[in-house]
């Protein structure tokens, strides 16, 4: 007996071929055909999540580490609904997906039948693009589009800027193959391999570079978010050899691996004189990468716009977050730092005034890093201090994942050094949402071999709890969860901290602790109330062993606005001294 | 110093004056200008839930409960989607619900800000319609559109069938009033009552019935999901005091007040022989009300269809269900079941032929019944057997909520009797998703004098175990959880059952227990584990007290299987004897 579903299975098959080897399953029984595609495959590692809010999270997470688009599958229904905030920050984050929800026949749908929703273009848009396969998997046109919109949807998946598809595959009943039907592959199943193209300068583009650029003074990059890239870092590496400028790079553009960045822009870029500010405007700009985190720096390049600024991406709609943007270079960006390295260094008058603006740069940045050095030591107990010493003791070879919205804040206002250069960082910012920070790690750590470091504040740990809610052991996963009992941000930001209602309708009051969900999904549960016990507990927390390690961090939120306050305070004091 | 945000405040007030006092709040920064205008208003009862997912869902379930639109409010991002599965929910169980969502100024979509989508049309066509508010709140024009649209969604979203709304507002900062604006409320906003439209039958249409009514010898209704209303069942009661008939009502249509109606068809309509299906075939079938729980009542209409169905309806796109409606009357349900009491019941050979048409329909019902009580003193004691000592139990004022999938089967398989009038039963029936089950008993618990019981198996509980995380006391809800540690509804229906990968891929194993979740939120936990036990503990959980209590019953998927289907098997074999 044929079997009624081949070319869902030949999904399976061409999957495979395409190197896509990550499935992540939610349960259902309209999703049968695809589930039993692409379990009872070979060469696919399957893995079943109740939650589908956590499952495509989970899914983001290993796109994010692979580089390429793990498969989604989800029944028909709201299940696909709960897929939209990782979709989302897939499509914002340009991350790989291939998300395949189950429908029922499109005759059902708003008949009163059970799961049944408007499936179709769900993901508005918020996703790359959106495609329905026709339910008559047995015409030969049919499975002729059911071919070639698979192919097409993994290649628009992966093509730069990645991203998210959706395929939404109606399904008649019978869902389940007979006992008599043998299921298998179809060997000749057509691949079309789409070659991505590889944009380099013209040498029209070259020649106005080459002109252009000796009248520049005052150049400095700004960094956006950036995977960890051993050739993006040597060819910054390269053109910092070459030209003296600034680079400004907080802690998500995985650039720490070069010692003379400006990482630490978010702590002097809203406390210093507005002279200051004026010195460190660029004449030129140079932008490549995804969002930054600090809206301070945002607010200074917008305020202080350059005279041109180049914005370096390949392909794909551009933002202009400073508001600045004078030309799109569409090229890859290490061709366009290599060029820029070949471009003749200046040792005239105008060189000097690079190296002085240069020197600018790095004066703040200096002062910046002398106070949060010298400032723990006088302090109390708490957070802030508490990541940095984390910080400090990770291991060489480790993923460092940071939640929003406090600890991608606190991670960066520490910094990674140049000698954790093999540290990667990640961070949802794509949409910076809480929903699905602990999911994304726990992504990471199902297909990563390193260790995989997530800080997260209470607030976001809890609301994806389910993150763990799985038959998975993670042994390569250790959480700090810096519980405070509320979202603590909202203490920190201005607005809402002085406000009547601050307390009861922004910072959230939240009660539980992580002791209990450690019991429940047996894990080791570390605690830490005391910088005293930090000596003993830190190696504890990070030395290798068979179980998912937490570590909690209680402290009270007045406490850690203090700091945090505190902090800024001296920063701003340094500049009177 | 004005208030930028009056035209916000004034959408507190205007939701005041229309009696929508009901908030739900998710905490976040950009949604300032709305939680700021709903709790300064003396007259909202504002509560914050920090998962959107959940707190959508506990929306719904207030909105249900109370007959009116809840509004709820989240900052931008992925926040808005996460209330998406609710407001698919929401749309297909008409359930009003005002929502909120913030966003960022236009301008800034798609430009690297934070927590910034595509927010317009989130809902696609989950939704009743989808607005979106103009930025400039300063300008006539822009209030204008605000008051007017604010008044058509409140309308729209109670109008029948009433349903979501959803209003996107993007604000600009600063979001946070400077200390010295002195907010108010405009003591003139415009309201714009909406009287809705009563439709009632016309002398055309009366006649038209009246002509054909006695032409047909096999009348049957079959009631959909409605909420519990004295009304209907009185009118029903004077139906069919009129006339014999079928009342084919599962449990969810709450007609259970009425002693004589078919309330087993989901136990014996897959089992009966064609020869009965055959004589139970309608001439005449009339429908009302939302969708069914039964598959093979479905099939069975499908497969046995009327000569005439009359569908009652008065506003809205009709769902075709059993694919064979003839008529739709744009009536009000009651004032179109008091029409047909009004017509002369027979009392010729037609009239007979009406009351054996009703008879055979009871005869099954009851053979049904029969089997069902003398059924479980001879069974292992599991989940079906608690189910229906449960619900034999219930007390005679309250609120029964059935999760999906297995709990409401198991709830319909059992029943509720006549004296149990006041028992109202609820299930999210509009998407029959798994995911807000708890939440929407917790919306309910929360504005409810009445006691509320939940039944809801593992996976649904764990699922949405968010719907706990908030800082209300439930005191009036008792939880029962069926734990057997995976989704045995997979086990249950035809297909998955036989496959290898049934175990790993469709039922879902998951260890948790409840002890752990009720030790987190200090809620008294008693299980069960045997029939003796029984006696103690249903009093014990049923009975008011301080704290919510949540009944654990574990056992073993197997078990359960094997009990269900020797139910079916018994009365399969009740056709032999």
């Amino acid at each position: 007996m044929t079997n009624r579903f081949q070319p869902v299975y030949n999904i399976a098959e061409l999957c495979a071929r395409r190197r896509l080897n990550n499935v992540v399953i939610c349960p259902g029984s309209r999703s049968a055909p695809l589930v039993l595609a692409f379990t009872r495959h070979p060469e696919m590692k399957c893995r079943l999540i109740s939650d589908e809010r956590s499952a495509a999270f989970i899914a983001l997470g290993i796109s994010q580490n692979c580089k390429l688009p793990t498969v989604l599958i989800c029944t028909s229904g709201t299940a696909a609904y709960n897929f939209a905030p990782a979709v989302a920050e897939a499509f914002f984050s340009q991350t790989p997906l291939l998300v395949l929800t189950a429908d029922r026949p499109k005759e059902w749908v708003a008949q009163q039948d059970g799961q049944t929703i408007f499936q179709n273009n769900l993901y508005g848009h918020n996703v790359k693009q959106s495609f329905e396969i026709p339910q008559d998997y047995d015409h030969g046109d049919g499975q002729w589009m059911i071919n070639r919109t698979l192919n097409e949807a993994i290649s628009l998946s992966s093509a730069e800027p990645a991203g998210p598809v959706h395929i939404n595959m109606p399904f008649r009943e019978p869902l389940y193959p007979a006992a008599e039907v043998v299921t298998g592959y179809d060997d000749n199943v057509r691949v079309i391999e789409d070659h991505p193209a590889y944009p380099v300068l013209t040498e029209y583009q070259k020649t106005k570079i080459f002109e252009q650029w000796p009248s520049f003074k005052h150049v400095a990059i700004v960094a956006g978010q950036h995977d960890m890239s051993e050739s993006r870092i040597q060819a910054m590496t390269n053109l910092l050899e070459q030209h003296k400028l600034p680079v400004v790079a907080d802690i998500l553009s995985n650039l720490h691996g070069i010692d003379s960045i400006v990482s630490h822009a978010d702590l002097f870029m809203d406390v210093c004189s507005s002279e200051i500010k004026e010195s460190l405007r660029p004449d030129l700009l140079i932008t490549f990468g995804n969002s930054i985190i600090s809206k301070s720096l945002k607010q200074f390049l917008r305020t202080h716009p350059p005279n041109r600024h180049w914005h370096i991406q390949p392909f794909g709609p551009v933002a202009d977050t400073y508001q600045s943007i004078t030309d799109v270079y569409r090229v890859n960006i290490n061709t366009f730092l290599n060029y820029i390295s070949s471009l003749p260094s200046r040792n005239n008058f105008d060189g000097q005034k690079q190296e002085n603006y240069n020197k600018l740069w790095e004066i703040e940045e200096r002062r910046a890093l002398r106070v949060l050095n010298n400032f723990f030591s006088q302090q109390e107990f708490a957070e802030f201090e508490f990541v940095k010493e984390f910080m400090n003791a990770l291991p060489p070879f480790c993923n460092l994942h940071v939640a929003n919205s406090m600890s991608v804040r606190y991670a960066n206002y520490i910094g990674l050094s140049a000698t954790q250069k093999d540290v990667s960082v990640y961070a949802n910012r794509g949409t910076s949402g809480i929903d699905g920070c602990t999911s994304t790690a726990v992504g990471h750590a199902l297909v990563s071999h390193k260790p995989n470091f997530l800080i997260t504040g209470d607030v976001a740990f809890f609301y994806d709890r389910n993150a763990f809610w799985h038959n998975y052991k993670l042994t390569n996963l250790r959480v700090v969860v810096l519980n405070n009992h509320g979202g603590i941000i909202f203490k920190l930001i201005d607005g809402p901290g002085a406000l009547p209602e601050a307390e009861d309708f922004f910072v959230t009051e939240q009660k539980l602790s992580a002791k209990r969900l450690c019991e429940e999904f047996n894990f080791e549960y570390l605690k830490l109330d005391s910088k005293r016990k930090l000596r003993n507990t830190l190696p504890d927390f990070i030395e290798p062993g068979e179980k998912t390690k937490i570590l909690e961090i209680e402290s009270s939120s007045e406490l850690n606005k203090n700091i945090f306050n505190e902090l800024k305070l001296k920063i701003k004091k340094s500049y009177e001294l």
